[in-house]
């Protein structure tokens, strides 16, 4: 099958030893194949990196972390220098606009997200030490020991990309080996940005298994590895049935999985506040719904509109929008076929199309922009059908006739990666808000006021995750340090263990400043010999 | 099958509406029925206690802390003053020794725990409101708004009882009802409990429907309910086999489970300690192995012993301490049987018996303090078998020849909740101690020095878990607050979301000095409006 690009396995960039198949990339606008022929690798390809990540996990959990955090910011500043190179590569693979999505957003953001985890690396902020100086117990969070498998979606090339986004560098902080399931959608991209990493590690002297990159292999083998004792946990973003599939095995093997699977992110349009600004929300929706052609786990899927006139005009002006609108180019043929898939689902159990509903014209893998819309009975009735994931840039409209009906459709939401309310600023709709909000919220991680779902800032603040099925556990988040990292991080307890024996966060002198919570106080300060319950 | 003791459900003691069996609690003493007969219930108990934990869960979650924290607190007061009533029936139940044991220590730890319950539920300390003003996003740990099913276990009737333990009391705090299992073989200790615990609900005005009490159903219907997507959470205290069996139903459905499963704590006495003091370490085990008649998750299950003349002094001295004792009793015949295959396992996979191995005479469920030995060859060869938990006065020795094969025996422990070495006072046994610890620290939840594992102090420092397969996640622990807690928590982020429609944790004011991390520091302070970025 011909020569394809080398893997990154044990710190060496290297044939892959039982190529199962190849693939290239598409340039998505054309849908012809880009670049060069990536292998699609076998068993011993994957067993290779297991016992290598297995043989550097103890060398990386023993690693300083200050060392750790070098890593990280050198890798940020590479990416940022090789910024041109990455966009165009990414550009080609993922048709994303490279200078307002790519260059302008994604890929500082990446950098960024880097240097935030070099920064909790440093201040230790991940391991929230415990300290009961009576009892002489220690506590913190800790590296698991074992490598973490993360599997990148296809629609971030660089912010949620296995070799350089969140989940990433997460685990890393936590001190635990990577092995990278790159999206095949975009190799090339994949590969540079695992150059860069290696090239990271080497100038840091952490072990070089630390990182490896694998670009596909088939799913049977990807579900044998997910259900892989060795492994100390599993990062997945993508689709509800891999994430279902992989969490399976996953849970059977004791392998801790988060897995950020689909959401609908519901979005209740308050009566007060469509009246106020009902054509400035129109238009608010339909960018956030096509922006990166809405292939976002964020992207407004389902819009609750009062039947009221200002709703009657919001729903008038967001036909006009999606109708005038061009075709919105997809990632690749695939996803086009699930956004169709879903979208005549939606039809099937109710929904009726009022614009886009159709592949664009030509060469490459576009679909117009398309809005469905369905009255609270039909809702109500199938609400379960009505709510899947149409992935892409489609939304669904369903209108109700007051707030009751809307806490009800509320009620019906599965997990959610967020919910959001637009009120109105007289406060007119606050007893609206805190009726359905009462009732969203458990339903979403993420609850929104007057802002669309679109766009996860990056923040110790923030939650990108949501009860299941949205993702596989309520109290984690895949976007926010530290509370990304403490994922990958085992609870480790020090009973009665003398000073000199603890991981240096535990000690009684604090050098560092770290914030522990010493005898139920929050403090920075050393704790005083005399105190010490240690021996 | 004659009248059965009632059922608590919905808020109303009530006879079982399809009672599908009974059974009566045993004196382990002479295991003969004790006390009246107490329902096995159906799935149409199963249901309106689910259906009623469903509905109270909301009007829970909307509840003022400080109304749980009364609750708790009030609970608290009732066991105390009913200490000799409860005492009384868990030690007819139990045969746990009434003064040391249940009143002098596991009653006072009771009420303590769920007095730490309510103070962090005051403190609002397992909710970790990060707030970062500049982005306007802030969040928190708040309630599932889902009911938690609590699975109690046989050997704390009081501290790790369904209705009043650590899972109990960490899932009333982060305000989600309770369902409680209770374990059936101390029915009339769990009624008691929950009759105090529905008077304090009385006295508090929390919904009745928070706390429910089922004392028997049979397997089936166990795997149907913790399958039951309703559920917010499971915790569960018991056999490996029992945790696995309801792990795997709830990973089906996505139901985040807490199981607590086994273990056999692994001890290194290290060669320095063992020529120190050797005599009093053996005195110091037999103690720790044979308290509680051997009934404790952190029992020392296997204690490695080097082949030093201190070692063999070490073995000699237990297997005599072991010998000469009298008969244990175990809660239940069924325990004995474990005990006794267990031990079975352990000979045919290489173990020598060297004390007990044998039940008692006489009635009640008795069994002799055992004590086992292996060499190190055998151990590594067969460690699998060899570390099968024997829960009961039972351990096995393992000699090693020197600090590399403690080592390699180290790294053959699956997943433990304790692992203990004991090192000399003259620091001369710190370079083996670095060498062990490296290696069995990732395998354990809690690495103890120069203190048998029995004994789990209630703290905010302690980690009462462990890398799986002794938990089913390594990340939580069931004891300590507040960490206990944020198993039964969601993650909630707001997004741009005005002052007063905001949880009172996270809005500007912090009247109650919560500690919360504000734009990356830990402060108790107010945020200033004017910094505020919420509209």
């Amino acid at each position: 099958m011909g020569v394809t690009e080398p893997v990154l396995i044990a710190g060496q960039w290297q044939a892959a030893r039982d190529v199962c198949g190849s693939f290239r990339a598409e340039d998505p606008s054309h849908g012809e194949p880009i670049g060069p022929a990536f292998p699609v690798c076998g068993g011993a390809d994957i067993e290779a990196a297991v016992a290598a990540a297995c043989e550097a996990a103890a060398a990386l959990a023993a690693a300083a972390p200050e060392r750790i955090a070098a890593f990280l910011d050198t890798y940020a500043t590479l990416i940022d220098k090789d910024a041109e190179t990455l966009v165009a590569l990414a550009h080609a693979e993922t048709a994303l606009a490279a200078p307002t999505r790519l260059a302008g957003n994604e890929l500082p953001r990446t950098s960024d997200q880097l240097r935030q985890a070099a920064k909790a690396a440093r201040r230790f902020s991940w391991t929230q030490p415990v300290i009961d100086t009576t009892k002489g117990l220690r506590a913190h969070y800790a590296p698991l020991g074992k490598p973490v498998l993360v599997f990148g979606p296809n629609n971030f090339p660089f912010a949620f990309n296995a070799v350089s986004g969140s989940d990433f560098a997460s685990a890393i902080v936590a001190r635990n080996p990577v092995i990278a399931k790159a999206h095949p959608s975009h190799p090339a991209t994949s590969k540079r940005l695992a150059e860069l990493a290696h090239e990271a590690l080497h100038a840091c002297g952490l072990p070089l298994a630390s990182v490896q990159l694998l670009y596909h292999f088939d799913n049977a083998l990807g579900l044998q590895l997910a259900g892989d004792a060795r492994l100390g946990a599993i990062a997945f973003t993508g689709s509800r049935s891999g994430g279902m599939a992989l969490k399976a095995v996953a849970d059977r093997a004791g392998v801790p999985i988060y897995a950020e699977m689909s959401s609908v992110n519901p979005v209740f349009l308050l009566p007060g506040a469509l009246a106020e600004r009902g054509a400035a929300l129109a238009q608010e929706f339909f960018s956030s719904c096509t922006m990166g052609s809405g292939q976002f786990c964020t992207n407004p899927g389902i819009v609750i509109v009062p039947m009221t006139p200002a709703g009657d005009a919001f729903v008038a002006a967001a036909v006009e929008h999606f109708a005038t609108a061009a075709p919105n180019v997809l990632f690749a043929g695939n996803v086009r076929d699930r956004l169709e898939q879903a979208i005549r689902a939606l039809r099937d159990a109710g929904a009726e199309l009022r614009a886009g509903g159709a592949p664009g014209d030509g060469p490459g893998h576009h679909y117009a922009p398309t809005l469905l819309s369905v009255d609270e009975a039909i809702f109500l009735a199938h609400a379960d059908a009505l709510q899947g994931e149409a992935f892409g840039p489609a939304s669904l409209l369903v209108r109700a006739s007051g707030v009751e009906t809307m806490v009800a459709i509320a009620g019906c939401f599965e997990g959610n990666l967020t919910g959001t309310l637009y009120r109105a600023a007289d406060g007119s709709d606050d007893d609206a808000w805190r009726q359905v909000a009462a009732v969203l919220r458990p339903r979403v991680g993420r609850l929104s006021c007057n802002k669309m779902p679109t766009g996860v800032a990056v923040s110790p603040a923030m939650n990108h995750g949501g009860p299941y099925p949205s993702t596989s556990h309520a109290g984690f988040t895949a976007v926010g340090m530290p509370a990304a990292i403490r994922r990958f991080a085992a609870l480790h307890c020090y009973d009665g263990v003398p000073d000199d024996l603890l991981p240096v966060e535990l000690r009684d002198r604090n050098p560092g400043a770290i914030p522990r919570l010493v005898d139920g106080q929050w403090t920075c300060a050393n704790i005083m010999p005399s105190t010490g319950a240690t021996p």
